[in-house]
């Protein structure tokens, strides 16, 4: 294949979810693609993932390469009433409010409707397989793990070095590298609190369960739907991953703190998740009781005690968990990186494309002003998402589900989990694809300008800052 | 004045604003209506008040006579730019960052888009003066304490008994009687603690002071906009009541306890504030200076602690703070009542009249209808509220504001911030009209085949179960 001379080569540091769906998406545009994975193979932690209906709307946009890769690995699509086509989210009380008459009886709290076909679900294992399939070949490089970036302004491409002591030259970087980004660390410094995750005080378990023993423990009608069991310091969500196989995850608060030293996961048993959820109804127990009986233990590291100050520097940028790691009560973290992906996606390589030929800018500059952009569009949203996710869960988790004289109070959360889930939910990206052309459109056009008045190459590294427009002083 | 026979004759309990934009809703509209209040005169507690223009759209449509008050009472649009015909509200640091150069300077942190002659506010005790003079003579009974109201199935009146052994009978009793209500201990009972306000661990100090000086504390700038200064436990607002009058409110968080029996004001002083911002931003500092040496301390309850848990009971309702009393951190409370008002008045007396002669339903059945559509409207938005008004306050209060470098995480709390403020400004109440009337006509429907299935007279007492409809059990 021969590429285009304004045509950039970006290398990708990470092969996750979202590295590779940012794989499939340049790749399709004709982008010239280097993705570097540390691991010796891919693999995926956790159990299940969901994506609602703006998600797999940015990946069709992305490459339908995703969206095949999503549906060849099995996905389903859940909360479906036999007479009913759309997809819901339910939110039960897991904790308390027996009937005698009907020892399985939960109190349904609020169903959010996510529209028609609005949640498909799939084991993360076999998503992922099915996208490194979608990546032609030649693209992934495994067993390069990045020791540093080296972006110096005078020089035409930037340098990843990698720990086995190889380097490779691109025009930009996207670091795709995870909650433990290697990249973020090299761009906010080693000393800045933000290079490291943070604990969130919870920890998941999480389980993939044959599903005829699970209409067994909690019946059908629960069995098929995607349910959230609200109580007091946890929470259990549970759905179909496929057509035979249930993911369930507890998730439950803890006091303590979590070492960043100590590896995130830690042996539990299903014995520690009993105990902590002892006087939950039946059929959360009974799900419970079918996970394996010993487990791993995750805990729940994000980014929202230190929030990264700015997603982009020079010709290197951030993308999905590595700008900004959320805990997962949202289930949207990598559909944040999915958007984050449709961003860049829309600028390059047509847009950057354009303006190196027809405003003669380096493709080095071509690539900061667009990072510049994609700082802009997805700082607000995504940096929200890291704050509503642990709101959410303080909201499920309100010690007042144990108190009957509460629980009025503790069930009018639902509505900000409401307004919170549309806000993710009802994402419209045809506005962001038109305001991040819009916006690059300007930045580029200023820095031309600004290029004419000073007769020299410009660097594009503009409006970096975030005063807003009526800043004042008295 | 002569009524038709199906008009109602409604008891209001309370004269606040809420009751008294109540009772000019319905004189407006031809009902009968009595309006007790326990005190000698009409008084308001609290500086200035103000209201964005959805709230003011509702009081156009209950009655203009209510608009003609609050102009008349010299209220003000705030939070114009010279160049610009919007309103804003406006969030600035209040703690730390100072710059050097100008010791005046505070770092804008949000600016939010109120619309054309979005915010207008007045000084609290003339609205209210102008309130009263828009109540038809007769209707406004003072010194009248309210000791029980007795709502009997088979009586066609509600009775209402006074500290002063007199009673009155009604067709309906609708209580605004506040934060305090006596009518919500007697729905409730004396033992729910529903039943009583809850300290939500804030104490405010309001004052008004002459524009002139305020210029010299914090700048022209500043003075003549309306301003939200954050900072650690505490926050200030700002703005214009008058042409030549500030109004401010200083609120500052509390660990201790409020013992419900000591009075919720008590005397403090100006010391106390300073003491509390000792570390403040210069306009702070200056503008709390103009505040009187000794000054009110008004300890903030709400009912977010234990919601009342039904707004209605037979033909008694609870409209306001005395359904759903929040912390005044959005500046909502009164707005919110309003709305209650308007979805009152947009069934009685029309359509309670009309269900009245053409379903041959009785005045109290058609009024314990409206007031169960009047729950179903309201309950949601308005517990939302009561929850969003405390969360907001310990966002403007965040701890990290103190901490350089917890500074952009503090700042990460301004889109939700954003979203709850819309949330409250663009309410769209010509839907919930509407919807309104769709549920009352539904809900009387339903009675009126219940009438006829059973042949006997309907309590209209449908539908009180909050069980959603996709109830099940396993």
């Amino acid at each position: 294949m021969t590429y285009a001379p304004e045509t950039p080569e970006i290398a990708i540091v990470g092969g996750g979810i979202v590295g590779l769906v940012l794989a499939a998406g340049l790749t399709r545009r004709g982008v010239q693609v280097k993705l570097f994975e540390q691991a010796r193979n891919f693999r995926e932690i956790g159990a299940g993932i969901g994506f609602t209906r703006n998600t797999v709307n940015c990946m069709e946009k992305i490459s339908p390469g995703v969206v095949r890769a999503l549906r060849s690995g099995g996905s389903v699509n859940v909360s479906l009433d036999q007479t009913d086509p759309k997809s819901y989210l339910r939110y039960i009380n897991g904790y308390g409010l027996q009937r005698e008459d009907d020892p399985m009886y939960q109190k349904p709290l609020l169903r959010l409707d996510a529209g028609i076909k609005g949640w498909e679900t799939v084991r993360r294992d076999q998503f992922l397989d099915d996208l490194v399939k979608e990546i032609p070949e030649g693209v992934i490089h495994l067993q390069k793990k990045l020791s540093m970036i080296v972006d110096e302004e005078d020089r035409d491409k930037v340098v990843l070095q990698f720990t086995d002591g190889t380097s490779v030259e691109a025009d930009a970087v996207i670091a795709t590298d995870g909650i433990k980004s290697t990249a973020r660390k090299i761009l906010l410094g080693a000393d800045n609190p933000a290079s490291y995750p943070q604990y969130s005080h919870k920890v998941a378990y999480r389980a993939l369960i044959p599903m005829d023993k699970v209409i067994a423990a909690i019946g059908e009608y629960k069995t098929h739907k995607q349910h959230m069991h609200v109580g007091p310091n946890a929470h259990l969500i549970h759905y179909p991953v496929n057509t035979n196989t249930i993911g369930a995850t507890v998730v439950i608060s803890d006091p303590n703190n979590w070492p960043l030293d100590k590896p995130t996961t830690a042996r539990g048993s299903r014995k520690d998740v009993l105990e902590a959820l002892a006087n939950w109804s039946l059929p959360v127990r009974n799900l419970v009781n079918l996970f394996p009986e010993e487990l791993d233990q995750w805990a729940l590291f994000d980014l929202a005690e230190y929030p990264v100050p700015k997603y982009n520097k020079g010709r290197v940028c951030l993308v999905g968990d590595a700008a900004h790691a959320s805990s997962p009560h949202h289930g949207a973290g990598a559909s944040f990186g999915v958007e984050d992906v449709l961003c860049l996606c829309t600028m390059i390589p047509e847009q950057t494309g354009q303006f190196t030929r027809e405003l003669n800018l380096s493709k080095g500059d071509a690539l900061r002003a667009a990072f510049e952009t994609y700082d802009k569009m997805r700082r607000t949203r995504t940096q929200w998402l890291v704050n509503s996710s642990r709101r959410v869960c303080d909201l499920f988790q309100q010690p007042d589900w144990a108190d009957p004289a509460k629980r009025v109070k503790a069930e009018s959360c639902f509505e900000e989990v409401k307004d919170r889930s549309f806000q993710i939910w009802h994402f419209d990206s045809g506005k962001m694809e038109e305001d991040t052309i819009r916006d690059y459109k300007e930045r580029v056009g200023a820095s031309r300008k600004i290029k004419k008045m000073n007769g020299v190459s410009c660097k594009a590294t503009l409006d970096t800052s975030s005063e807003p427009e009526w800043l004042f002083s008295a």
